[in-house]
């Protein structure tokens, strides 16, 4: 069923103790799930950190794992972030070959894509992108002729559209709608 | 020795392989090292992820924990990115309460630091913001006042500054200067 398979970005609500982020990717590993990228960081409370994972699986899958994940000590909650329901932003660091030749025309291509340049060499430029996984994406397309000296993604982070936290959702989701 | 502890920057290249993830911070947990944010994400090569972790610990224990690192399967190298040799940023999407009163000052605290608002509501504004840790603390104490409904940040990724990659400078610590 390779065709069903798409990419899927869990957003995990975790105590910020040692040992959480262990038992979180143990499971994918263990079940042989693979992790496209992940990013964890701080959140508005400092108990609390927030994992997230972006994994390529079908939906049957991607279930069971929100089951699992659910279950395992010091997670508080799993959201699936929608493509459209979810604002999702990935950070790119890039360093590209450039000479005399080829600069000019990379400065316009990040210019299109509003990227930042950061650090300038005679060999080389490294610029900063943020945006969308097919944002970045389509930037590395047309950066990639000139030669990536080096790379390094974040992954992506995100939030729920709209005014109310994944904290204020999942309390609907469980005693039903609290206020208008 | 609490006062020693600052916070380190480490970049570990492993072989994109399931399993490699949870061995590194596997290593962390077991050793109650405290990972302060971590990000994963694809390289300029496609066999190769990228892992950066932020950890807070004495200048000894990075030492051993960078050793440590280096031995576990499919781990590549691992490289401490320093302050003024690298280029370190993060981003952060924040969801902040905003009403008719308070939106132009959020609006124009976001416009000193550069954020960009990706979604608004009567009640709040969500903003996107990237730079260094220290720009977003800052950002965040100046923004926390009105409430903060949610975050999220991606945790730090880093790039060495110059013209060469993370494996051609560990070339050359292996192998001397192979070129000029």
């Amino acid at each position: 069923m390779e065709d069903d398979k798409k990419r899927y970005t869990l957003a995990i609500l975790v105590n910020n103790r040692s040992g959480v982020l262990m038992r979180v990717v143990g499971l994918f590993s263990r079940r042989g799930y693979n992790i496209d990228a992940l990013s964890v960081g701080e959140t508005e409370n400092q108990k609390i950190s927030r994992i997230t994972i972006v994994v390529t699986a079908d939906r049957q899958i991607v279930d069971q794992i929100k089951r699992q994940v659910e279950k395992l000590v010091d997670v508080i909650r799993v959201f699936e972030m929608t493509e459209h329901g979810s604002l999702q932003r990935e950070l790119v660091l890039v360093k590209i070959k450039a000479g005399d030749k080829t600069r000019t025309e990379i400065v316009e291509i990040g210019e299109i894509f509003k990227s930042k340049i950061i650090d300038v060499t005679p060999t080389t430029i490294t610029m900063m992108l943020t945006g969308s996984l097919e944002k970045l994406d389509s930037f590395m397309a047309l950066i990639r002729p000139y030669g990536i000296v080096e790379m390094s993604r974040t992954g992506i982070t995100a939030l729920e559209r709209g005014s109310r936290s994944l904290i204020e959702i999942g309390h609907e989701e469980d005693y039903g709608e609290i206020e208008n």
